[in-house]
């Protein structure tokens, strides 16, 4: 009987991460402070510690992943690379498609795999407390599950909106015991002075990590931590893309193009920069393995946004990065994917799609979700929303080499599972989900405010 | 690095299931039908298709598992072995932990261990349609997943009051094709019945079983499916224990005392009944592996029922069974383990039970919740309610084998995981959970009306 899993050893969990920035044709721009000059360590380090930041700032091909943080991967890495044999039966294809399942971890999805080393990094530098955001509440689980791991306290400002109407998110921080506030709260001067002036104030990403980041500030003994965007954050998720090139390597197959969700960036980077190393030594197949950033078309960040410098929250208060971006204040319609509603993009993903080393493209929210319940009839797991981008590029270039006869390999990040987002698919099958039609006028309007750099 | 997750191949699937009649000192009792003589097989032909039935009749030891059967179970199987390595050093405790962990699945539990083999099996038989009720939905779920392997149409009749306050084990239900109605409903004449006495009628596990079978009873192209009890049922699970069997021997461990939960005893039966062989043989310790199902001590079932011919279901509209029982008309208190709200029990696990080859254990609700929060905040793993009387046995012995310095292997069975069941956990954090009284004033009332056989 074929294997449809191909798994790995625990003792083959990767000893390093990888660093993109050293495969790089140009170094990565620094991110700018309010004088328009680079942000320093010692302003960095008002909520990050040291160790992170210097991950941060590193243009270090490998940097080590320490034993404690391989010892908590292993509660459920290495995740499995997954042949989807009945897929490529429904859809007649004679391309071969594989995915790698990072649902298999507890929090669900691929978050933990850069929360657990923040929390490690955060607990060697003597910090007790860890403040962050949360929207929906997969990054507030993930860092919940990696604080909980370390004996660290776990406090995350949830938007107020999510905290209502998605209970079971919340109840799953609480199960590893973190603290969890609606946001806006009264924790904070940011919080109180907003709720001061609305007191119906249902919250937003933007005012939870304002929050979130005002506590870490205040107090020696707390960091903050943030889970996507960030060049830390990037490095981190690179064991997906690592397992996966062994995973390949033991069949003996190789992919021919790789698709991931992209909002921050997070999940592409992961599964895709271990491949950039590989195709700036000319590729495996005697050709490079095509890098696409899957993104909703109606927050077409890569394809439709502008590559400048602008701030990473919708209120202006973090450092300026340069990315690829939508403008700040730029409001994503209310898609389902939650975790693809972001108005800027990773600057590493940003510089390298804007040298041509990646591609992009935007895919529409209701052929998203087609592709997912066409996936879950045939594979069994149903994806989270964010996860059917990738899923919804991968089955056309399935069908593209079907209608051409090319025996492709056809890979893609299927970055969680649905179990929380079963809301989404019940107003999908009652016709209750759209499209929204290309918000060029939002996007205009938005990146007028972009901020002018000398 | 130590390995904590102990992998077989996929092509180390067992072949065969194991039949626990072939090893037991006496056969099985026969069900018995209205006149109180052996249910014929034609009768049993109505509603099961000529292969189950042959199953649920066998005492071959051996039953080979069919080839589309083990190409559906690769899709998550083998499951892993784990050892609770954190668990282990927060208990302080001499003992090693292991556990089987069920809800890789797709749809989360062991339920598709057997969803699949009866739906490959009533494809076989030229039957298009499976009809079957559920409670909370784990085993409407996983039929409806293992009727989309086969191209079979589901109809899951989902207890009227679940279907309203449990809407995403519904649309899960929905995802994988299925057609879902809340009972009672106006689709079958006891369902019409029910609704013209009251309207308002909120729906039971026992209605809804009466919808099912009396839907697949008046159609020649219907099947009736059920996730419990029955002998094939048993059967299908015991890859669970098998597997198990395979994965100690590869680390050269091996279980003095397994626990599972029990409720209609599907889960207990998959992960024990291989090991019953072994004891038959003299055990491999040199002593034999304790056998413990647990029980909810608001619903016991083994501990305090009596071994006696009862129907199946609250109405009386199934054969006799002779089993452990509170009575057909016992009615559980609400307890959030719904899986385990039944008043009988496997008539294989009650015999062995009976004949002293097993051992039975009831705990409390409250106390069940606190093993699982333990748990969670060790291993990651958010479990079932029902997953949780297991884990709670399990520290309890671990902490004995701390008091009395023993290194005894302690194995059980984590039948799924409890991403539906995050409501439970909340009321159990906010301190509304309850451990209920020994409803002995209600056992002794029901098991008054226990049908006389002559």
């Amino acid at each position: 009987m074929e294997s449809l899993r191909i798994t790995l050893e625990q003792s083959e969990i990767p000893t390093h991460w990888y660093n993109v920035v050293a495969d790089m044709p140009n170094p990565p721009l620094p991110p700018l402070g309010p004088d328009h000059q680079p942000v320093s360590p010692e302003q960095m380090g008002m909520i990050f510690p040291p160790a992170i930041l210097a991950q941060e700032m590193s243009a270090e091909r490998w940097i080590p992943i320490p034993d404690p943080v391989r010892e908590i991967y292993r509660l459920w890495r290495p995740s499995p690379l997954i042949r989807a044999r009945r897929l490529e039966e429904v859809l007649g294809t004679p391309a071969r498609i594989y995915y790698k399942y990072e649902g298999v971890s507890p929090a669900g999805s691929h978050k933990p795999n850069t929360a657990v080393p923040q929390a490690y990094y955060n607990q060697q530098a003597g910090i007790k407390r860890i403040t962050t955001e949360t929207g929906a509440g997969q990054w507030g689980c993930s860092m919940a599950f990696a604080g909980q791991m370390f004996g660290l306290e776990v406090r995350v400002y949830m938007v107020k909106i999510s905290y209502q109407q998605k209970p079971f998110r919340r109840s799953m921080m609480q199960t590893w015991g973190a603290e969890v506030f609606a946001s806006p709260s009264k924790m904070t001067q940011s919080g109180r002075d907003l709720l001061a002036r609305d007191p119906e104030n249902q919250g937003s990403l933007g005012i939870a990590i304002s929050e979130a980041v005002e506590e870490a500030a205040s107090r020696a003994d707390t960091s903050y931590a943030l889970g996507s965007v960030l060049n830390h954050v990037a490095l981190h998720q690179t064991i997906i893309g690592q397992e996966a090139r062994k995973q390949f390597e033991k069949v003996g197959d190789w992919p021919d193009v790789i698709f991931a969700p992209c909002g921050g960036g997070s999940s592409f980077a992961g599964v895709a920069f271990p491949f950039v190393a590989d195709n700036a030594a000319g590729g495996r197949n005697g050709r490079p393995t095509r890098l696409v950033a899957v993104e909703p078309s109606s927050c077409p960040t890569l394809t439709k946004g502008t590559y400048a410098y602008d701030f990473g929250d919708a209120s202006g208060f973090t450092p300026l990065m340069k990315m690829y971006t939508l403008g700040h204040d730029f409001m994503p319609p209310g898609i389902h994917a939650g975790g693809l509603r972001y108005h800027g993009d990773s600057p590493l993903v940003s510089q390298l799609y804007h040298e041509g080393l990646i591609e992009a493209v935007a895919v529409a929210q209701l052929a998203t979700f087609e592709a997912g319940v066409m996936f879950a009839r045939a594979e069994g797991v149903i994806p989270a929303p964010e996860s059917n981008h990738a899923i919804r590029a991968a089955i056309d270039e399935a069908v593209l080499c079907r209608q051409n006869g090319e025996a492709r390999t056809i890979f893609f990040n299927l970055t969680g599972h649905g179990h929380f987002d079963m809301a989404a698919y019940d107003r999908y099958f009652a016709g209750d989900l759209e499209d929204f039609e290309y918000p060029a006028e939002a996007i205009r309007a938005s990146l007028e405010h972009l901020p002018k750099i000398r």
